[in-house]
């Protein structure tokens, strides 16, 4: 097959890892005979720096003309007193809202090889394999009027029902194809947008039967992530709790640095990007777990190309190379060998050759 | 001394916990020779059932007639279908509103003697020593205008300068009186009211130079609780995040059965309740542990009536008898005994007669 892909490397690690990604990628190429032409543009900070716009209109184009876009990571303390419209986070929330990409995917999975870096108990860690659907276009992170005086601020939280019928949608058919349970998380006995989340969750339901739904309070939900994570199959919920919750999830099994993501709208286009940020301490110095890149790159290539089998090859290398004891430093402890993010990333690359 | 408490023993377990925390206060009284004049009062679901009403005028009527407020639970799946004004959380929302509660204070610190219970390891959950303090009379749950048709909900976060300097100065006091850390929890890279956040604690902090002072974002603040929870010493955040957050913080420790809260308003007036919610599923059976009410009416001495010897020897006895090994059943682990409310609260109350 001949695909188009966008990579947007952004800051900090974002290059470092963008590129042990793109080096898998070309492997796979080859392997699998394969054409992935890439093409590369700027997003965040470095589009900041470059042309004073986060998301310019060339990385527009160049992700529209393509059939998926990789994304390393955008911000840092360089930006951060910059007004609004210069701030690399706006860079991400625009491509969001360009291409419409309302489904935030994010799977947690423990990794029996890193439970030793879990902040949670084994017992408690070991069964953890969820996916967090998050609601990534509307809420309070996009609606107008917003205002802000030196005296008063206002901020505005509003879905409409279509905006809450296709994530849920999206959420019950990925719990059909998994355990079949859906916790959909929302504050209903207080915002009224929560209880027009939770009517339609109510009225979808009726056509899965196959699947169990629960509704969850977000604030419960907070402390069951951490007392019973294994509990979970599929969460859906809307975009800020999503934030937060997500974040949260990233780190109970010790995995941060492994956790792909998608943001999709429900035809396989979308951009894939680690669930880490731009660490800007360690940027430059290939120190980076390029693992999560890859993953994500994995991702894409089920999610947006349907190549079931390149993709699991992927996986099957990262997960190996874990398993021989190979680690990048973010997940340092005694015994385990350390690499730099260009040598990790190469025992991928020997991994996927002897897969042959 | 005398005062006035009107005690609101709620739902579920709310009645056995404060029964519990009311018969220690009467030691209290005797042996320090207090007045404490206890008048019961109806909130919550059991107002809604003899009235019709979350929060009655009578209850508010004996409230203001008070010193200081003990509150058990509201809430219960008997009430989860009913309209939004005769709902339980609403007597909840309605009181603090009412007194203007607007700042919730929760302390969350690791007991050894329950650290098997946590769900995190050992060595991340056993610094943990942290003050969460919510805004709780502002934002998202409160503002206007909030909409909501079969096609489209709103809902509206509004903060004005006041309010949010008022709950800033609360923070930065407590954490004068600690360790002098203050994270500020926002999300100021999208929201508008995360900004004026922002702006006022940055302006605020030039009258508290002995306090350090970190912004942080709602999400990495959602990981570092569980990574890191030993690095806070005073959190200060919004109504819904602090919400969000303070129910997360209120697991790491295995001690969710054990933390007291505060809503106060400044002048040390206030309700006082356990973190714990009415646990439907355990009332009425003689199960619940009783101590985070208990060490709530420690809170409420210490806080409204400054009575600190009284305070510090309820915590004491309570910290004794779980030194000594009993437990009730949401502490249950191997080789640990399981007394029934009534029978720990008796160790307590024999525990305060040894004090003396
Ligand atoms: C950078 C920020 C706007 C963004 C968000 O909150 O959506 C990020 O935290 C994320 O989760 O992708
Ligand atoms: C019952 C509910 C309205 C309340 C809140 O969210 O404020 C509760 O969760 C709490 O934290 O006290």
């Amino acid at each position: 097959m001949e695909k188009t892909i966008t990579v947007l490397p952004g800051d900090g690690i974002g290059p470092e890892v963008t590129e042990a990604a793109v080096k898998v990628l070309e492997t796979i190429a080859k392997r699998y005979n394969h054409t992935f032409k890439l093409q590369f543009a700027l997003i965040g900070g470095a589009a900041i720096d470059a042309c004073e716009n986060p998301l310019p209109e060339e990385t527009i184009s160049l992700c529209s003309d393509s059939d998926a876009i990789l994304l390393g990571a955008v911000g840092g303390p360089k930006w951060d007193q910059n007004p609004s419209h210069l701030r690399p986070e706006k860079g991400l929330l625009a491509i969001r809202k360009h291409f419409g990409l309302y489904a935030n995917i994010r799977p947690v999975k423990a990794i029996p090889a890193l439970l030793e870096s879990s902040p949670l108990k084994k017992e408690i860690a070991e069964n953890v394999d969820m996916v967090i659907v998050r609601e990534l276009t509307g809420g309070l992170y996009f609606a107008e009027p917003r205002k802000k005086t030196e005296d008063y601020a206002l901020d505005t939280l509003v879905y409409t029902r279509p905006e809450i019928e296709r994530i849920v949608d999206t959420a019950f058919q990925l719990a059909r194809s998994r355990r079949g349970k859906l916790a959909s998380v929302d504050k209903a006995n207080v915002l009224d947008s929560s209880k027009l989340w939770r009517e339609i969750v109510e009225e979808k339901k009726q056509g899965y039967p196959d699947v169990e739904v629960e509704h969850m309070l977000v604030d419960s939900t907070a402390m069951k992530l951490i007392t019973k994570p294994g509990a979970f199959d599929v969460i859906v919920t809307e975009n800020m709790f999503g934030d937060i919750l997500s974040d949260e999830a990233s780190v109970i099994t010790g995995s941060l640095g492994m956790l792909p993501s998608a943001s999709t709208r429900g035809d396989g286009f979308g951009l894939y990007e680690p669930v880490h940020g731009s660490a800007p301490d360690i940027a430059g110095q290939n120190k980076a777990n390029p693992a999560a890149c890859i993953l994500s790159a994995a991702m894409m290539l089920r999610e947006a190309f349907q190549m079931e089998t390149e993709a699991a090859a992927i996986e099957e290398a990262v997960f190996s190379v874990l398993n021989d004891g190979y680690f990048t430093g973010d997940l340092q402890t005694k015994g385990r060998r350390v690499l730099s993010t260009s040598d990790w990333t190469d025992k991928v690359l020997d991994e996927l050759d002897s897969e042959f």
